[in-house]
């Protein structure tokens, strides 16, 4: 297990759907990372009964929780409840790098 | 419960012990900010059953995890498992600002 890490080395291109991976693991949280080119698209998807939190660390997304819509840059963090549908678009001209957090794990 | 939030409007100072504050919390997840001026320390402690993560937004800390000691700045991640103790100081001339997720939630 990975104790300390810096984001910057979890960070990539899939040109087939969008690039992540997962930095740290346990029973009780997932931390990891998600990756959009410009234009790449999160479909809308939910998670049963886990929580999951998007902290925006390089770029632009138009995230959507629910039935709320916002644009969101560097240091904004999103917030999915259990069970809420959620997805994001990167908007910008950049890549779109986000740490993220599932908790609990799915497992 | 906020659905969207900027990390710096969850920001302050507190010299008598340090700052911190709660975003957001469900039974699965807390997400915050601990922030430590210059000097100021988070001693080290423990939370039973729950892991702690870390996420370096501004500023220097010196992190020690179990028998681990690591200093790091913005976008380096600090995960600290279940039982593990852990706690950091600012070692920096500036503010160490963090977002932290607990999960589960200290309820």
């Amino acid at each position: 297990m990975q104790l300390f890490a810096d984001y910057r080395d979890f960070v990539g291109t899939n040109l087939e759907r969008f690039f992540k991976t997962t930095i740290v693991q346990t029973p009780r949280m997932l931390v990891g990372t998600d990756c959009l080119e410009p234009g790449q698209q999160q479909p809308t998807h939910q998670h049963a009964g886990r929580d999951k939190l998007y902290l925006v660390m390089e770029g632009q997304g138009r995230f959507t929780i629910g039935v709320e819509t916002r644009d969101c840059g560097p240091g904004e963090l999103i917030f999915a409840p259990a069970d809420q549908p959620h997805g994001v678009l990167n908007i910008g001209n950049e890549r779109l790098v986000m740490v993220i957090v599932m908790a609990p794990e799915p497992g």
